[in-house]
């Protein structure tokens, strides 16, 4: 299947002139044909694996084992999101029975959830699949009912195209109206699908400058639409004292794991890490850093940007490395964990906090967990926030956690915070700069993103929305008079 | 109870030096406690009525008979948002169980909504009591768990410090922290407070020109907030042919009660209506219009713009007074409604649908439907859009039903989008500018604004917030392992 014209090859200023009318044949589809049209999708993608592999690992560099693990995930994801829509709870749907001899009378309403529009994903380079053309923004965008125009990732150009043409012959196959999704590329593309007035939601997934140039374009439309956005996160981690003495080889190598899995390039890598004094320069943290291998990272501009963001950080009074190295030799990059104090990091916290992209951490020594509390303060919203504690520390811990909740979407108990389960109560979001804080990009309610509620007053059976007619209604869960009522015969996916 | 420092009566940066804390401590209070919160204001503001009612009066002229049902309402408000916290399903808990031998392997996650933080409301002019001080925005950020800071609107602010003494005093009896409620006044004061850090939300009703510039506000802010404005809505109306015929003087008795409503300072005001051709010169209507008294508007700015308003309408080539008149004399407002053609209305959309704001509709008579069709496609988003039409009138209307439900947030049939009903299923949103679209104001969800997600992550028990144990979730309606859960004790209000 070659690209359209409508796929940001032309210029000009129509460059979506029937998104508007796709949008109402989606709209108008109903949730068991878009369950189809996403397992048709990811059976397609599934076939295909070991081909879109093969492209992906020579653009991207991650191997081709992380990768079909992706795929795999990516697949299960678009598979998800299908039981989802048909489970029906995302419906959100409340009906209040008319009660006309009420003071005042109350009218009878019927309230769901209907797909926003057209969304445009602008997809990520660090996670090929999962964050890219048929990632989870794409998914669950037609899972809600909306078309999805992709703006592709420069870093992987030919999987974008490859990925593209599957996507699309398989939704072709299972009879999605034409138009339903579409790729464009280039910076140009990327800013004019922003302006684009068929366009009502934008998903992005990148830097915090490009994020911020992104909302200020759709700050300048006449509607300014929904923006979300995962821009940036530091990810703090906290060991406790306890937690060391308990099982610091565990935490050492767990840490190590974590900060250099996919070169570094996650976007819940732990990035500033609150550790007693001393832990840093222990054998087991060393060891573990200079195990790993070197890192070709996933673009030249990543790469570019590595060794300057290292050198910023270690220009800081009081910060040095403690294991590996920072290099960006042509063979590729090192893992490196740099160390200071919480004195250091609360005197230069703007400069500490930057994101540095790749396989790079930062070990905060505190002598008390005051200190701790102190440091946190001045961390900004993360995606995730990770505590290393042994049970018995009572409430010491306890205000930790609260401090951690404040900051972060997704705080974790003796774990690490890469590697992100895609189900039913994931959440990955957080204050900004992580996000945009109110929704999540993966997990079963990340679908909430691309909908709006809508309330029929007194409507006639026929005039409704099918999903809001007695005969749908009792197949789904909704909530009656204030009342939530099951469906007799569900049958939830787990 | 005196006015204390921190309600808007001194300049400098630090305003809210204590925000942030009482932050904390609200968002520590449980369910059962918040709930005798907003009963206790509830109580108290109906325990006052008559006082309240004297000074809104005084400073609305919007008369005893009409204050007093908003009274009833904004009391009803606060106790609906009561049940809603008590019933639980508004924390949206999820838990997935940890399944350690899959693959890969998935961790322990539960998932609920926790309090934004403070939140900044922006009260509005024309509903003194619900959209106001003790309104439904404050309301459901207290439901939600978080502080509230209202910025009094300057049409009445003797009521404003009236009804914030009552809820302070109230707040303080129920045992709630101090500083969970407090006033500004000014709109200096309001810009601060879009700008103070410490706020993480902000609820603004009022027109289209201050809601963009609080907007612009919070962009340049280093977190760019939430921010949920309701800002215009010319709630379009579409009469068929057979309504008329079947109803007409009903139609035309109906429409000038609904947009002469409070002297037509109603958000949901039907402020463009399509008729057919030679309903506008009917007897019916011009009876109806005349019928009004003369309104004394909100305020002399709202007083000042109306003739101009309406003039500017008037100047439009094919735009003419079918019933009442325009005029400003000292005594008040005369309703009037104007008429014009579907070709005039395309001609010049762009000044016909600038919200009027005062007791005047526009008629758009039209040859046939198609012409609406066309018509429409100019609207831009409106709190609501009606249809009066006959059940046996086909696919012709079914198309008008899916054009009102892209532009609107309520589509309503046969009846008038005044009056808004507090429930749990109704909606009071719409695409921009009616709102940002996918949120509501009114109604039991008006809650999930001011929450965000957050997943915990192999959490111990004692860990979790208390909302997410399992003796808690017990009784409230969660996911575990996609399956919706129900309480066994489960005792809903209705």
């Amino acid at each position: 299947m070659s690209e359209s014209p409508r796929d940001g090859t032309i210029g000009g200023e129509a460059r979506f002139p029937d998104l508007a009318d796709v949008a109402r044949a989606v709209q108008a589809s109903s949730r068991a044909e878009r369950a189809l049209w996403l397992r048709s999708v990811a059976d397609s993608i599934d076939a295909e694996r070991d081909a879109l592999v093969a492209i992906a690992d020579r653009e991207t560099h991650l191997g081709s084992a992380r990768l079909s693990g992706e795929v795999a995930r990516t697949t299960g994801q678009l598979r998800l999101f299908a039981e989802v829509i048909e489970e029906g709870s995302y419906l959100e749907a409340i009906v209040d029975t008319p009660a006309p001899d009420a003071t005042p009378p109350r009218p009878g309403i019927r309230r769901f959830l209907r797909p926003l529009g057209p969304v445009a994903v602008f997809s990520a380079s660090n996670f090929p699949f999962a964050f890219s053309v048929a990632g989870g923004d794409t998914a669950s965008a037609l899972a809600a009912g909306c078309p999805v125009v992709v703006k592709a990732h420069s870093g992987h150009p030919e999987l974008s195209r490859a990925t593209a043409r599957v996507v699309r012959e398989a939704l072709a196959e299972a009879g999605a109206p034409d138009g339903v999704f579409s790729l464009v590329e280039g910076r140009e593309a990327g800013r004019r699908l922003a302006r684009e007035p068929a366009v009502k939601a934008v998903a992005f997934t990148g830097s915090l400058d490009g994020g911020r140039g992104l909302l200020a374009a759709i700050a300048e439309r006449p509607d300014p639409i929904p923006f979300f956005g995962e821009l940036g996160s530091v990810n703090p981690v906290v060991v406790t004292p306890a937690a060391v003495q308990a099982r610091g080889e565990l935490i050492a190598d767990g840490l190590v794991d974590s900060f250099t899995l996919g070169g570094g390039q996650f976007c819940t890598k732990p990035g500033v890490v609150f550790v007693p004094a001393g832990f840093a320069a222990t054998e087991a943290l060393r060891l573990a850093v200079e195990r790993r291998p070197a890192f070709t990272l996933l673009t030249e501009r990543i790469a570019d940007a590595f060794l300057p963001g290292a050198e910023r950080l270690l220009a800081v009074d009081g910060v040095r490395v403690v294991a590996g190295e920072v290099s960006g030799a042509a063979e590729g990059v090192r893992a490196v964990a740099l160390q200071t104090t919480v004195a250091a990091f609360v005197s230069h916290s703007a400069v500490l906090l930057e994101e540095c992209f790749g396989p790079l951490t930062l070990l905060v020594e505190y002598d008390s967990l005051d200190e701790v509390e102190a440091a946190l303060a001045l961390v900004d919203g993360s995606l995730t926030a990770t505590l290393h504690a042994e049970a018995d520390e009572g409430a010491e811990v306890g205000r930790l956690v609260d401090l951690l909740s404040e900051r972060a979407g997704r705080v974790l108990f003796d774990g690490w915070p890469t590697g992100v389960a895609v189900t039913w109560g994931q959440h990955h979001g957080g204050p900004w700069p992580a996000t945009n804080s109110q929704h999540t990009s993966v997990g079963a309610t990340a679908i909430r993103r691309f909908l709006r509620p809508i309330a029929y007053q007194n409507a006639p059976e026929a005039a409704l929305p099918v999903d809001l007619r007695d005969d749908v209604l009792r197949h789904i869960p909704h909530r009656l008079d204030g009342r939530l009522e099951f469906p007799e015969d569900q049958n939830h996916a787990e």
